[in-house]
């Protein structure tokens, strides 16, 4: 799993238990996403251009340890499925000390101008696997 | 001052000093403005409709007391000043017991549709000179 | 299921697609979670004084449509298990059309003071079996 | 003025008009506070530690250009004057291209344990001064 996002917890993103809120990981995670795309060298703006978008169909996230204001996040992502039309990835988001903190799975599904469902283009399914090295689970 | 929006303190919006995140109020007070709005009888959908917009320029807040988790928000508005192109509200948040926790001020311009300032219409001053008893601030 | 939590979209949590940004279904579920609390006679405020606390271990969303600015949302939870520590909750959230927008499931552990996970005590499990109508799922 | 905090607009950021959520720069004003702390060599937990706190009690933000998901923000923070209790900071957040986006003011009330306003430490005003060159306003 490559680490692609980097983040430094904010006083804002604490709640009154003294540590991040949890909803904030989906925030971390989309981040994580961006980021993962420029990574594999397919922006978003590139799936914009291309005629496609992509929607959260699916959120998944376990919660092991608490992170604190001024954390450090090291956020890490994998392509860990190709459908027809979905895009499912792991995710997961450790401290400095390397400890897990949070880990999970989100699902995109890749929709045309009208917001149907449509198969994810070709370039992006090279893209992923040039970055991943091995090819993710054929469809 | 005309109370138009209530709101509970979502667990979210506190931080680890234990109280609402000073930023929040920001959000409440533009709820506050989505409110009134539909309070004198001009939804944001109908600035939309009638083809012109507005931009925040400037925000102040004054913070008196703090909030904390399931408080109930007591928020008011009032329209202060119509300038040509521009609409600033006064904004009071108060508590169950009326105390003032935060006030201030926000200040709209209306732009076109390319964006450039242009002048508010009368339909909406009327719409605030009625709700409000008596007419803002001559132009 | 119990609807116990309703909220009107704020327009700082639409994003740029025009919808709710993914992410604040955990802070309305979330809310929704007090809500519930609220409305079995159990608040989270007899939790903190009965010396034990909740930590979400496990969160999972599913999107079906989306919601934009000013939709009313409306809320449902309903606990499917108690287990020994931790109690899984069912989630979703409807439109004023009683469409269903999210459904998901959270799960909470009840730790002890120090931190640990700890038996969630009878008076709960009673409150939620007497607001439930039938006992959920025993241990 | 020194830029203390650089940060990458997020997706959640953006708001339906396709542009950051003008209430979110009370968030990155707020996270170049605590970079400026540091970086003058006086972090927060050393507040903490020397037994008093800061209260947000005036926040003031100009709105001059909106930012898009994506831009990088340079957010520059200045003391400008230190009163017996409270401290004044300016603010300004630039895009790539050196263009003033946002600018304003927030102020900060030191309080001790109690949350009484307080005198703010020699030490803050001497590290102040030091990262500044020439000492701020005096008292």
């Amino acid at each position: 799993m490559h680490e692609v996002f980097e983040n430094v917890v904010r006083f804002e993103e604490t709640d009154a238990q003294g540590i991040v809120f949890y909803g904030n990981y989906a925030t971390f995670q989309d981040e994580t996403f961006t980021a993962f795309m420029e990574a594999i060298g397919y922006p978003y703006s590139e799936i914009e251009e291309h005629g496609w978008d992509v929607h959260v169909v699916n959120l998944e996230l376990n919660y092991r340890k608490p992170a604190e204001f001024r954390d450090t996040l090291h956020n890490a992502m994998r392509v860990t499925a190709i459908k027809e039309s979905s895009i499912e990835f792991a995710y997961e988001c450790r401290n400095d000390a390397g400890e897990l903190l949070v880990e999970g799975t989100v699902v995109h599904v890749a929709v045309d101008e009208s917001g149907a469902p449509t198969r994810v283009p070709d370039e992006f399914r090279e893209a992923v696997a040039a970055f991943q090295d091995e090819p993710p689970e054929p469809v």
